[in-house]
């Protein structure tokens, strides 16, 4: 019990940081999306081509969560100069008092969007709010098609699922990846998310997900 | 600094479950080995096959970690019935209490090696000391060959690592690992680990890994 009760007040505390975060996004109504997956599912590859892509239309900035190192800002630096990289030191997830530090830190008024790409990890980072308006959950198709089963509560959570490296499927290797029954088994969990099968290598199926974005963040204008 | 002290104290209980598991084993002379990887790297995949490769020579008996179903203990059933499975309910990693528990359940005085497959996470299982003789880290070539610079720790804790899917390099799909980077990066971290490249589906690679395990449990016996 006594665990338990402490799990409680971390988490409380954290809501009210996400609360904060969330007030300080609406009051000027920019939108802020929490990327979450397993390591290596193609997050950073995403947000670079789509930073990239948008960048006529969409101003992006990035808080880019690491355990340690800032591979990924460094990578995602050659596609904007709004990146604020925190390290976690060991932590599995980020948490709304980082955010909020780095929100502080963005050059938030010339941007439109800002992506929260969390530490990779299919598990904790879906328990933090972030004060984020949504949660975007990517999954390689070389994970696997059994995620949705095995890991639900993000994909219960997320208003879009990234499913990423459709590449793979049909190339010279065997991956065992049934789209459909991804689709069906992340519905199942959550009737409302939105799904795009996507390359972030090879662009393909992107447009949709641009779509999906540029509605996203034309909705928070009106 | 409360939830440092609470965080030490739960470390602490584990560790004390820890020392007893290690204990039972040590008197039964059986080796216990803690595998440790992000979803979908091929953790189950490589148990059936070495399972049923190694059947002749080695009886192996797994306990299975999840956070909920129990997808990957029937897949493990096809090739072995000492399959004991634990759902976490939500938790991230695997626990030494909840292995104590297993271990009671499996029949072990028939067994020569047990396996632990704990829950998708390349973080959290790493903090967990479980009473095993060794952690087995997988990587899958899809996951990219920056990981063990951005997740050092079960790099650094590891006996073995494993890096599976090897039969997608050279396939038809783009693929950005480079095996002698991770190599390199892995030994310095950790300059006593083993390194096996495997693809658990073709079986390429797995008579080294084959040959470590069967070293490991015949030094148990000396």
């Amino acid at each position: 019990m006594y665990k338990v009760d402490i799990g409680k007040k971390i988490l409380i505390a954290n809501e009210e940081y996400a609360r904060k975060n969330s007030r300080f996004l609406a009051k000027r109504k920019k939108l802020c999306l929490n990327m979450i997956s397993s390591p290596g599912s193609g997050k950073t590859t995403i947000l670079i081509r789509t930073i990239s892509e948008l960048k006529d239309k969409i101003k992006i900035g990035v808080i880019e969560g690491d355990i340690q190192t800032d591979i990924d800002a460094e990578r995602i630096r050659a596609a904007t100069s709004a990146v604020v990289q925190i390290n976690t030191n060991g932590s599995c997830h980020l948490s709304a008092a980082q955010v909020c530090g780095a929100l502080e830190n963005l050059p938030t008024d010339d941007l439109d969007l800002i992506f929260i790409e969390n530490v990779g990890n299919l598990v904790c980072p879906s328990a933090f709010e972030l004060g984020e308006a949504g949660k975007i959950v990517v999954l390689s198709v070389a994970e696997g098609d059994d995620k949705p089963a095995k890991y639900p509560s993000i994909f219960a959570k997320s208003k879009v699922l990234l499913i990423n490296k459709i590449d793979m499927l049909g190339a010279g290797v065997q991956v065992d990846f049934d789209v459909e029954k991804v689709k069906a088994d992340a519905r199942r969990l959550n009737k409302d998310i939105e799904i795009f099968p996507v390359s972030a290598k090879t662009g393909e199926g992107m447009s949709s997900w641009y779509g999906w974005l540029t509605e996203s963040v034309g909705n928070l204008r009106l």
